[in-house]
């Protein structure tokens, strides 16, 4: 007879995989991936080392389960600063929208610079990089629809909305690279130190005109750095 | 007495060495790092499995020697676009010297889809996205140059130069993610097929429109698409 998992022990293995995660989570936002050694993560979570390959088969796995989780969180955010708003002025509603939506990628990255790193840049298991591809494109979209809306609406010039909004999302990422880097943000060895308030406005309007531009909207003027 | 490699035993191993880098980079140019597994690599340059690895230690070694050798004659294409050239005009070099670096950065990717494919997005081994990020400075150093330039000859408003140059990395790399897929290039195995002339046109034509807004230069009429 097959082994029967009880509602008990289904409930007890299901707080053990949060654990896991929550412990997961912790580690890559404090460490980044690198950080995120199975026996690290099982000591967090209270585990045994071979007991974290009966919740994720593989460390891989582990990985994606949190970067998925993550990135979840981030991409909500996102979609919802991009979402039109009752107070949007009513022509100029694509650039409030995409100033919202840039604004909220790039503050929530700045501020927590090590988790950022992890789940945009940092080099990992490929398939981790399969996911970020993933919710790149799912990223693209929410700004495509952005930049439909605002041509329909006639605020933003006729252009290939895909191609820009891929192009945008590319940006803000690797805008990000510089202050988001574990070197930049905490010298050679990287100790994930939130960016400088004053720095982190500064990053954060620079690739908001730079987005503003690439998606030819009006331009606020640039004031010298 | 140790092994003494002799001139001849010496040069011998750095023909196989080629051989394997040559026969490594026509199968990342084919089917992309998945396709180079080392039994592939092995047979084509005509040297056993085992023999592979007295060249390279890892697999990860060579593939990374591969995709250093390949970026380096993409990013010197690249630098010599984004160069001064004595005919340009002298109130524009800076949109010249942008439309020559992204033309040729977006045009040679099309060009060569599955190789640009690889080298840009590729899920592939971490050793290779480590390498990835610094040639992506490389790459945002030399549009530094041309922005700097741009803003010091009063043609581009002042900027953060290092973020935007960034962003534009960002912008190419990530905008020609959809047509160098190759799920876009050659519908779901990918075979890598060439982009259509037309459409890789309108794509770079869509880039390059986005790049010169991004830094605010004066962007040309979009046409509707």
């Amino acid at each position: 007879m097959p082994y029967r998992e009880t509602p008990a022990t289904r409930a007890a293995r299901e707080r053990k995989r949060e654990a896991l995660l929550d412990a997961a989570r912790t580690i890559v936002a404090e460490r980044g991936f690198a950080g995120a050694s199975v026996q690290a993560l099982a000591s967090r979570a209270g585990v045994s080392t071979g007991g974290v390959y009966s919740y994720f088969p593989t460390k891989a796995d582990l990985l994606v389960a949190v970067f998925r989780q993550a990135v979840d969180v981030e991409l909500d955010a996102v979609r919802a600063a991009a979402a039109p708003q009752g107070d949007d002025p009513p022509d100029g509603s694509t650039v409030a929208r995409l100033s919202r939506a840039v604004d909220t990628f790039a503050r929530r990255a700045l501020r927590g610079p090590t988790l950022a790193w992890a789940l945009l840049l940092e080099p990992v298991d490929p398939a981790v990089d399969v996911a970020r591809l993933e919710y790149r494109r799912a990223y693209a979209a929410t700004f495509a629809d952005v930049v439909r809306d605002g041509v329909a609406a006639g605020e933003l010039p006729e252009q290939d909305v895909d191609v820009v909004a891929s192009a945008l999302v590319g940006a803000i990422g690797e805008a990000l690279t510089g202050p988001l880097s574990p070197l930049a943000a905490g010298g050679e060895d990287g100790d994930g130190a939130p960016v400088d308030p004053d720095a982190r406005d500064a990053v954060v309007a620079t690739i908001l005109r730079v987005c503003l531009g690439a998606v030819g909207a009006r331009v606020p003027a640039r004031e010298p750095t």
